[in-house]
């Protein structure tokens, strides 16, 4: 539904770390990372992937966005704070609007199914992919090499990443 | 060195499957994975890795080059047929023409440093990767997703994935 | 220190599941797991792992320990319970009791370093392994295996093991 | 069938490393690695965990059993030496004899279905364990442990393992 249009801002009642609205990172591939600090699937997959992504694309912005629809009394900022901590988890993380509905208010307007659940954006803002529940090394892959090769609103050049060579 | 010119040809003693001659595969993106069959990196990353490309991207042609440079008297064809059986490669297999000397001819023309290799043609024919050694998948994607999304000399669209959601 | 001497109880401020006392247990071997809900090699591993023995060896007891000794306002009883749920364990976990100090009363008691520990309880109630971090399935199922095989204080005979075959 | 009677000598055609018979072994346990160079399950698996029991268990003599099924023309000794040789694989192995048979004789003594296999021997020399396919680590750990446990002909003292702590 959202595919291909202007990806809505990301509603946060508060950021740990830097705040790092959309609108500040047009030019730039985007992946937001939704998540629950106690989903065991995205402690599993989606965070560290979410981490390595970080790592090996410095030209990829990752940001995570905490959006809690269940056992909303067990994970408050406090916790988080905590489990970011313990997780060594570095980027920003904006936690979704509660306003008074069970969901909130970003994962409503996204109509995500559940975390963890991965967005990509592309350099001119419009999203590209909802992926929800474990998404394949490979295949995430594939979806950042095609963003990061199409040119941007300022038309950067495609990047060419390092070769990997054997210890 | 080699990296943006035309790939040279595989030079192929045999082939188990059907021949794909590089010359054939002009307007594919293609990934060449050097293997020895008695190669534990081989064994346990390269090979299962460009199984898992050739299922996940249909539009990449998967071609594997059996280039022994080692215990040349272990790894006959009749034991490749056998090893290729018993871990059900099933994408086309070039042995690499031995001329007399310890390292295969095309082992030598691509200046490879060992195995796994894993290399990566575009569409117009030419080198855009060398990679020696475990490759990371999420490395490995987006060179995949950069070569993917451009245009080759009949300028197809760009590729779609389909994303993949949680079972 | 303490290896070899009866095991000290464990003290409780709360249990989750019914109440397992190490005195109620006696003749059987026992599995206590330390840990700490935002402990990610708790999470990866510890707990997996007990879980594992839980299903693999009926007759050992396998009891959870939360043991809080640090981000003590992000691990309330309430955050457990949602933790316990959303990873499915189903043994009872005991709350190792605060009594002013940062460490719990029962981490005290028993000198542990940190979190995972993992304690291993002989049929004669005696303390026989403590290990702090990663311990090994093999080691863990060799370190259970001969508490198996010893008689109890009602000298039960040893277990014989169903060997796994291939599916 | 065989579980609980002496263990059957093994019937080498050839020894690669020194010669160990069962019959020198009597007053240890002994694990019995049954194994083809070529079974993928072997080489992911079987073999690993072997060398793993090895290194943990300096008590327990390891040793593999090359009984090839299938494929007879592609695992000849001179391939089975690169074989170890690139797996690293220190253990002593036998190669199981052929007598014209498809199924070579000690595979045929102990009615093996398949391989991998694993053979469990006590200190006594009877079998006590043939798992057939992949055997969970803690099961395997569990096993030894209990014939670690048990006295031998000489009365050997239980093994007391090291515990293993965090780095």
């Amino acid at each position: 539904m959202l595919i291909g249009a202007p990806a809505p801002e990301l509603d946060a009642s508060e950021w740990i770390g830097l705040p790092r609205p959309l609108a500040a990172l047009r030019g730039r591939v985007v992946l937001v990372e939704v998540f629950q600090m106690l989903c065991p699937g995205c402690v599993s997959h989606g965070l560290p992937q979410a981490k390595r992504v970080e790592e090996l694309f410095p030209e990829v912005a990752v940001i995570g966005l905490h959006s809690v629809f269940e056992h909303h009394e067990a994970m408050p900022p406090v916790a988080l704070r905590a489990f970011l901590d313990e997780y060594r988890i570095r980027f920003p993380v904006a936690i979704d609007r509660h306003d008074g509905d069970r969901i909130p208010v970003t994962m409503r307007t996204y109509a995500l199914q559940g975390t963890p659940s991965t967005l990509l954006i592309d350099r001119a803002g419009r999203l590209r992919q909802i992926a929800f529940g474990p998404l394949d090394d490979l295949a995430l892959g594939a979806y950042l090499g095609q963003l990061l090769g199409e040119a941007g609103p300022d038309a950067e050049p495609a990047i060419e990443l390092e070769p990997e060579t054997a210890g």
